[in-house]
Order: C-alpha cells, then sequence, then structure tokens
C-alpha cells in the first residue's frame, strides 16, 4: 500500500507551505509525491465558460479534460471519500501521499504551528501524531520528534526513513490468460491500492486479506471455471 | 464495458454545444454521463494561488482536491492516454461516456457541423462514423443516421437504443476471503473497465479474454494457492 501521511495544523498555521517544501524536496530525491487537499467547505476549479466547465454544467456526473501531458478530473460524489478510498488515483506511481488537513482520520500525522506560538497543538495525545513542526520547541509531554520550519530537510530525511524505507513485497498476483505479469513493488503497491479502494468504496467494508477479481467468459463459465 | 461514443468535428462546428445538450437530455432520463475533453494543446485547470495549485507547482505528480460533494484531480502524464485507459475514472458509476474530439480514435463518432454548410465532413468514409448531427441535409452517399441540431431528443432516443439499449451481463467475479460479491450491472462494467483500462496501461496491450488478480498473503502463497 502507498503510505499516506497528513500534514495537520489550524488553520494558518503553515500546512501548504510545509507541503509545497516536503514535496518539492522528495521530488528532488527522486520520489514521486501525491497530495490530496482537504476542502470540507466545497471548492471551484476549471474555469467559467471553458468547454469541460460547460460540460459538467450541464450535468455530465465526471469530467475528464485530456491533454499529452496532463489529465484533470471533476466528479461529483454522493459523499465524502476518505484518503484511503482514491487508490484509483495513484495508479500513475506514486511513493508517498501527503494530505492537507484529514486531522479526525488516523493517517500517521504531523502537526504544523510556524505562525502562532500561544496555539495549544490541535493533536496533542493523538496516537497518530507522529512529529510537530514548529518555529518554537513544544513541549517535552508532547513526546514526538520536533522539526523547525526551517529543518525541511532534516524533515524529509525522518519522513524517507520512517515510510519509504522499505517498499515491502506485495502478495498481489496478476495473470493475463495464462501469462503471469511480473509487477514492479510500486506497480504492486499501486494495483493493490487501486483494488482496496475500490472494494471498500462498493461494499462500505474494508477489504481483506484475500480478494480476487476475474474478468471474462460468462458468470456461469467463470463459477464452473473455479 | 461503458460504451464510449466520440462527438468529432471541426473548431467551431458546435460539438460543446451538442455535448451540453445531449448530457443535460441523457441526465434528464436518468442515466449517468461522462464526458472527456481532448485538448491536443494542454491546459490550464485550477486557480492560482489556491493551495491545490501550490502543490501542483511545488512538483506534486498527483493532486486531489476533496469536498464531500466533489472531486478533483489533475496529474501529469508521460504520454497522452486512450479514452479506454480512463476506465478507473468511471468506477463512481457512469452509464456512458461522451468524447469531445478524438477523430483518430475508433470509437463509434457522431460528426457535427452546425455552422458552415460548406465544410466538408471529416470522417466521410471513417467506417466508424455512425451519425451526423447538422442543420443541412448531407448528401445520400454520407449513408449514416442524420440529425437537425434541434432534434436532440431524436439524437438522444437514437444513443440509448444503439448503445445504452442492453447492459449485457458481466463475465466479472470478486471473492473477498471466502464471500462472492454480486454486482450490479453497472458495477460490473465500472470495475471491468477500471481493471481493462490497467492492464492497457501497465502492460501496454490489450487485455486478453480472462484477467485474474489476487490481492493477499505472500507471494509464494499465492502461486501455490492455485
Amino acid at each position: 500500500m502507498i503510505p499516506i501521511v497528513s500534514i495537520v495544523g489550524r488553520s494558518g498555521s503553515g500546512k501548504t507551505t510545509l507541503i509545497e517544501a516536503l514535496v518539492s524536496n522528495l521530488t528532488a530525491r527522486g520520489y514521486r509525491v501525491g497530495t490530496i487537499k482537504h476542502d470540507v467547505h466545497g471548492f471551484e476549479i476549471d474555469h467559467e465558460g471553458k468547454d469541460s466547465w460547460r460540460h459538467k454544467q450541464a450535468g455530465a456526473a465526471v469530467v475528464v479534460l485530456s491533454s499529452p501531458s496532463r489529465i484533470a478530473l471533476v466528479m461529483d460524489v454522493e459523499r465524502e471519500w476518505d484518503p484511503d478510498e482514491m487508490g484509483m488515483f495513484w495508479t500513475g506511481g506514486v511513493d508517498l501521499v501527503l494530505t492537507e488537513g484529514y486531522k479526525r482520520a488516523c493517517f500517521p500525522k504531523i502537526e504544523v504551528n510556524l505562525t502562532r506560538e500561544s496555539d495549544p497543538w490541535l493533536c496533542a495525545g493523538d496516537s497518530s501524531l507522529e512529529a510537530v513542526v514548529s518555529n518554537w520547541k513544544p513541549s517535552p509531554t508532547l513526546a514526538v520528534p520536533f522539526f523547525l520550519g526551517s529543518e525541511v530537510d532534516r524533515l524529509a530525511d525522518w519522513i524517507e526513513e520512517r515510510f519509504l524505507g522499505s517498499k515491502s513485497a506485495s502478495g498481489c498476483e496478476v495473470r493475463l490468460g495464462d501469462d503471469r505479469i511480473v509487477l514492479s513493488p510500486g506497480e504492486a503497491a499501486a494495483l493493490e491500492g487501486a483494488v482496496r479502494s475500490w472494494v471498500a468504496r462498493l461494499t462500505g467494508r474494508k477489504a481483506p486479506e484475500i480478494v480476487e477479481i476475474r474478468l471474462g467468459g460468462k458468470v456461469g463459465a467463470c463459477g464452473s471455471g473455479r
């Protein structure tokens, strides 16, 4: 599975600035980073009057904009998706997903406060808090690693060691007809993430250890083929 | 598989206007429609200075913007994707995909010309041309159904009959552990599209009739388990 790490903090605390710095630093190290911006209030994207905007306004459930170098997508959803339901978005291959927000979810969290020394930590006592980034040394009771806002390189080292250290072998097998496809660890992680997210959204439950998907033939033939 | 129909025509011929009308008409009939806008020149989406825009500028390979009612995605690609590689985008469930453009691909095509009577048809002689929409009756040599620009409802009837008539049973089986999951035709079509698109992008070849994906356990155990 692709690791997901949440950058959390109060409004105006420096979350976007920290994500920019981390994305830039990790990308320079050769990693591909995906990000998720959590926007509880809804958002506008695309530009009024453009063809893709007109498709969406007309009622299209999903609009894709495709060019030789970039793809964009806007889709309606009936409820908010959790980051771990978004696995299909990483099938192009990313090594790490950083989320901006999701302080109530239970992904490993890095809390940032670069702007107001007097603000209490949002996630003090949250067992998923793994590090803090601040210009002021936190109280020793916050027993997690501490980084200054200027220490992005040291923080990226820590993220690399903590979350990107070992791509464990996946138990993911793909057969096309009689051929078994050899997957790289990144491909296996991307596929596993996509399938697990699909199962979670379709069935409303977490995918168990073993998931099998079989396409092809008639339904009856499928059943009898096993 | 989810049907893909291309709306093609010269620049300024009325493609976007026809897609708006069709999306609106088919959506009112209860269908969920996805659209793809083909933009060979690249595009800008998102608004300068917004957090998600800043993530992308910093180098994120994929940026997702998530709210309770809408999800948006912007991702870099190394080459242009074909519409049938985009199956994972429809897993939220659509009944039909209309593309704007892709005149060189071989999806069923509807060519539109609502603006210049003198323009020759782009796809005359193209075996994938299935209908034309124009304010001027085409030459009888163009032996495909003809619709006036004002006949959107009749065109939508034709699309419904031609492409949405029968959701054929999919030979798609999913097992979670020991449970076999019952899929609706729409879910099966969405899953099949997603898996086939993933196989096509990963292996560079069209998925054969039979595809099996198995997650879970160790790789060795997977092999011996079959």
